[in-house]
């Protein structure tokens, strides 16, 4: 089964794809990382441009079933709304791909809990376990360069929903 | 010129449309209504709908400009995020039919400010304006019925972004 994370956002939009073992149920990372919008385009273009590399990537990975990150609380509440629009178009080409009702959302402190069992955990300490889940697959390249935040953001999505579907079988 | 106002919203997603005459620059109505999404379907797939919705209109009423209603403050922020999502499908949807740069934002403040005169009015002073813009036309059946006030608030938009757009020449 393959898991695609996303980490929704009009100017930058993370993604991890991890694989999950027929031989021994573990995790197998695939790829990751992050598209980006022409700051100089307006917000409909931005979305446009969001909403077709959702496109690709559901075509190129094809995945069996999609993570996505909720966000409802911000101190920002302006950009909270930005985000919230690129999750709409987002959550529209997972249905228009057939993956409505394979798509699930999940808020930071629910990724939290999942990936690092505590729901308040720093960005560094779901990193470092985001690397250690994966690591039995290949030693992926999360390095500090633009857009790695988003991407590791969205692999820690994606093995949230590792442990909340697959093991705990929530649907 | 034809202005589609949107007044987004993934349970009920009202819509105006009026014409500037080119006699006079008067104001004449064409449409209003609401369209509503089942609230047994997944957020997917309502957006979905909302999209598809929104494609029709402006396939049926092929409008030159869209006013679209921006909404930053709430009291509910859940209920917030959910409308910025289907704003984001709407924008998507004006960018698909090639509308991006002929859709413009409108805050509930600069609407009422732009139809009432004053920012704060109280709902039943825009619906009046709405009613006394419109008139010429024709008199509009805006009776308390289910999805009126979404369809009074679309008119009040599309009228907000005449007086904006076209009267202040605005850009």
């Amino acid at each position: 089964m393959r898991i695609l994370g996303i980490d929704p956002g009009t100017a930058r939009c993370g993604y991890g794809v991890i694989d999950i073992s027929n031989k021994d149920g573990s995790l197998l990372w695939v790829a990751h990382g992050c598209n980006e919008t022409d700051k100089l385009k307006t917000d409909a273009e931005r979305l446009n441009r969001v909403f077709n590399d959702i496109i690709n990537l559901i075509e190129k990975y094809k995945p069996d079933q999609i993570a996505i990150e909720l966000l409802f609380i911000s101190r920002n509440q302006k950009t909270a709304m930005r985000i919230a629009e690129a999750r709409g178009v987002i959550l529209l080409a997972c249905a228009k791909k057939g993956l409505a009702l394979q798509t699930f959302e999940y808020t930071p402190p629910q990724v939290k809990l999942a990936v690092t069992g505590y729901g308040r955990s720093e960005k560094e300490e779901v990193l470092n376990e985001v690397r250690k889940a994966l690591k039995p697959g290949r030693e992926i390249g999360l390095g500090k360069k633009s857009g790695f935040d988003d991407a590791a953001d969205a692999l820690a999505l994606a093995i949230a929903h590792f442990h909340k579907y697959v093991e705990e079988g929530i649907k």
